[in-house]
C-alpha cells in the first residue's frame, strides 16, 4: 500500500466538503487579551481580536496566575519529572487536589494531562473495571466522553439529547439489579444549553445510579465560588463524579474528577491513562490553584463576563442576526451552510481583524454551521461595535436571512 | 450497587497484594536537582536525593528551558486559550513543531498533550482509519500504544519482544496484500534494553509496512543532537513515524510524532485525541525548543550521564548489587519480591534519604520486581557512594542475593 498516497487523498476529500481544517497562528498577548498578533501564510503579521477563546474569563492573563507560575517555575523547575507514582508527585499537584475537592465540596480530587484524557480515563476506567456496567450517556456528550465509554467496552445506551424522561425510559428497560452509571454536561459546547440537572440526578437516583457530571464549560463561570452550574443549583452533593477542565476558564491547562476517597483512589489506582503518563508540570498546578482560589472569591469576572455576553445577544438582536439563544454564555451565530460560514469566517479575520473559527460538520451537524461567539470580560463596547458592524456587512453581501425582530 | 463499598473492596485487594500505590509527595529544587523536599504523611517534611526521574538529564532546572518559560508567559500568558483548530494555536506550537520535524529529519510534526496522547491518538487514528490495516506490536510496547491500537480495533498481531524473526513470521502468515504497520520502542523503560531498529526495519521494509518507533526514553539521550537512537544509528529516514516526549529528557511536558507532512496532516485532522483538546501552554512548547535546540548542539549533558551511569553500574558491580545489564542508561536493581522491593525502598526513604520508587507487577512481572535507577548529570560521585553504600546495606539486612563478581 502506498500510505502517503492513500494519506493526501483522504486529506483531499476534506478539502472538497470543505471540511478541511486550517489552523490560524496566533500570538495572544498577555496583559492585552483578547488582542492577538496572527502570522499569516506568507510570513506577515497583522493585529485581530480572539472572538473564540475559551479563556472565557481571561484568567490566562490574571497577574496572580502569571505570579504562581513565575514562582513555580524558580522553585520547582519546568517539568514534574515523571509520572505521579514515579517521581512526578510534587507539592503542588497535591495543593491542587485538594483546592479542587474544596471547589465541589468533594472529600477528593484527581488531575489529569487534560479534560479529555480525565473523561476518557475515568468513563473509560469504570466502564471496564465494574463488571456489568451499563452506562447511559447523552447524545450530545463530547467526543471525550464517547471515546472512554467506547473504550470500557461497556454496554452503553444513549439518551436523548436533555431529555430525563427518554433516559427514565431506558433505565427501566435495564435489569434493575445492573450497576448504572449516568454521564452528561452542564453547559453543551456547541449550543451553549445547559442540562436539567435535578431532573437527571432524579432519574439516575431512583434507578441506583451513579452520575458523572462534565462541566468543563462551566467551572470558574457558574455559582458563587465558580464551581459549575451544580454549584449554583445545590445540586454538588448529589452529583458522584463532576469533571472540570483547568484549561478553559481557569486559562492553564489540564482536567480533574472530584469525588469520594474511594472513587478518586480507584481510578487513580487503575485508570492506564493517568498511572503511564507524565504528570502536568509544577507551573500548571500552581497557575490553576492561584486561578481556582481568585474566582471563588471574585464575583468581577462573572459579572463583566454576563454582561459582556447580554450586551452582544442584544446587538445581535437590534440587526437582526441570528443567533441560538441559551440560558450560557455560548453566542452560537448561525450561518447553516459550511462554505459560507468558511468563507464569512475568512473575511472577518482578513479584512475585519475578527477572529472567530468557523463551526462545520462533525463538529455540529450538516445545516447547523455556525460563528460560535464567546465574549469575554476583557472585550469593550468598541470590540462589541466592531464585531457586529462587521457581521452586518457579510450578512449584507452575503445575502443571508436576518432573524425576525 | 453500593459502588463505594465495591471501589473500596478492590483497593483492599491491592493493599494485600502489596501492590497499592502511595505516591512520594515532592518539592523538587530548581537548581538544586536531584534535591528534593520530601512531605511526609503527618505534615514534616525531610531532604531527599531523587533517584527515579525521567527527567533524565536534568534540564527541567536548565537556565534556557527555564528563561524561554519565563519569557513565553510574560509575552502569551498562562494557556493556550482553546484547541489547535479553535483559537489554541500559538506561534510558540508552530516554531515547536518545525524544531522538532528538523530533530528528526522528517518534514512534520505534530505536538500532542502527552506522550501517552500522542501513541494513544496516533495508532488509535491509523488502526481506524486505514481499512484492513494489520498492526504488528512488540509484546513489550508501552500501555499507551497497546490501548491506542486497541481503541482502534484493527487486527493486532503481538511479536516476542525484541524479536525481528518472529516478526517476520507473523508478517508471511498474513495477506500480503493487507496494509502493515509495525510499532515498537527504542528503548524500553523497565529493562532498559534497546530494538534492533535496523533488523526490524528490514522485515518491516521487505512486507511494505509502514514503521512507527516509540523512542521517548531516547530522545535528547542519544544520537549526535539527541534524534534518538534512531539518530544514532543513521536509520531516521527509514522510520515512517517517530514519536516522541517533551516530558523526560527534554524536561516539560507534551509529545509528539513526526513524519510525512502527509501522515501528520493526516492525524491532525482524524484524530480525536488531538482535535478535541486544549493545546498545550506555550510556555510548556517553548520551554521545549529550547530544550530541544539545546541538546542538538551541546554533548556535554549527554556525555556527564553516560559516565555516571557507568560510574554506577561498575560501583554496583563492585559490591555485588545485582542489576540488569543492558545498553541504555536506565539501571534496573533486582529484588524479585514485591514486599521486600516496597519494604527496601521505603527504608532508603525515610532512612538514608534516598529516593526510588519500587516496581512491582503489574508495571513489571511477578518475580522480576526491581528499583530502577536513573542516574542523572547531576548526581555527584558522593550522591552515588551514598547510595551504594545504603544498598549494601540493605542488601546484608535483606538477605538478599548478591551478583557473582
Amino acid at each position: 500500500m502506498d500510505f502517503n498516497r492513500y494519506f493526501t487523498l483522504q486529506l483531499d476529500k476534506l478539502h472538497t466538503a470543505g471540511n478541511y481544517r486550517v489552523f490560524a497562528e496566533l500570538e495572544r498577548h498577555s496583559g492585552g487579551f483578547p488582542r492577538a498578533t496572527r502570522h499569516r501564510g506568507d510570513g506577515t503579521t497583522h493585529d485581530v481580536t480572539v472572538w473564540c477563546s475559551n479563556d472565557y474569563l481571561g484568567m490566562g492573563q490574571n497577574p496572580k496566575v502569571i505570579a504562581a507560575m513565575h514562582a513555580a517555575i524558580d522553585q520547582y523547575g519546568a517539568g514534574a519529572g515523571g509520572t505521579r507514582n514515579i517521581s512526578g508527585t510534587n507539592h503542588a499537584h497535591v495543593l491542587l487536589e485538594r483546592e479542587l475537592a474544596d471547589l465541589h465540596g468533594k472529600e477528593a480530587a484527581l488531575i489529569f494531562s487534560s479534560g479529555y484524557v480525565s473523561n476518557w480515563a475515568a468513563l473509560g476506567t469504570l466502564g471496564a473495571k465494574i463488571p456489568g456496567l451499563i452506562i447511559y450517556s447523552d447524545a450530545l456528550n463530547h467526543a471525550s466522553m464517547i471515546e472512554g465509554i467506547r473504550h470500557s467496552r461497556a454496554e452503553k445506551r444513549v439518551w436523548r439529547h436533555n431529555d430525563p424522561k427518554h433516559l427514565a425510559e431506558l433505565m427501566a428497560a435495564d435489569d434493575p439489579a445492573a450497576p448504572k452509571l449516568v454521564a452528561f454536561e452542564s453547559v453543551y459546547s456547541m449550543d451553549g444549553d445547559i442540562a436539567p440537572i435535578a431532573e437527571i440526578l432524579d432519574v439516575a437516583e431512583r434507578f441506583g445510579a451513579m452520575t458523572y457530571l462534565d462541566e468543563v464549560h462551566a467551572v470558574g463561570m457558574y455559582g458563587p465560588r465558580g464551581g459549575g452550574v451544580a454549584e449554583r443549583e445545590g445540586l454538588m452533593d448529589r452529583v458522584t463524579i463532576i469533571e472540570g477542565t483547568l484549561g478553559k476558564a481557569f486559562g492553564v491547562m489540564g482536567g480533574y474528577i472530584t469525588g469520594t476517597r474511594a472513587v478518586c483512589d480507584f481510578i487513580r489506582s487503575f485508570a492506564s491513562g493517568f498511572i503511564f503518563t507524565t504528570a502536568i508540570p509544577p507551573a500548571l498546578a500552581a497557575g490553576a490553584t492561584a486561578s481556582i482560589k481568585h474566582l471563588k472569591q471574585s464575583q468581577a469576572e462573572r459579572t463583566a463576563h454576563r454582561n459582556n455576553v447580554a450586551k452582544f445577544r442584544a446587538m445581535l438582536d437590534a440587526k437582526g442576526i441570528p443567533h441560538m439563544h441559551n440560558p450560557s454564555h455560548i453566542v452560537p451565530v448561525m450561518v447553516g451552510d459550511a462554505k459560507k460560514c468558511k468563507w464569512i469566517s475568512d473575511i472577518l479575520l482578513d479584512t475585519y481583524g475578527v477572529y472567530v473559527q468557523p463551526i462545520n460538520y462533525p463538529t455540529v451537524p450538516v445545516g447547523t454551521e455556525r460563528l460560535r461567539f464567546t465574549p469575554t470580560p476583557m472585550h469593550s463596547d468598541d470590540d462589541l461595535r466592531h464585531l457586529v458592524d462587521s457581521l452586518c456587512d457579510l450578512w449584507s453581501q452575503c445575502a443571508l436571512s436576518r432573524a425576525v425582530a
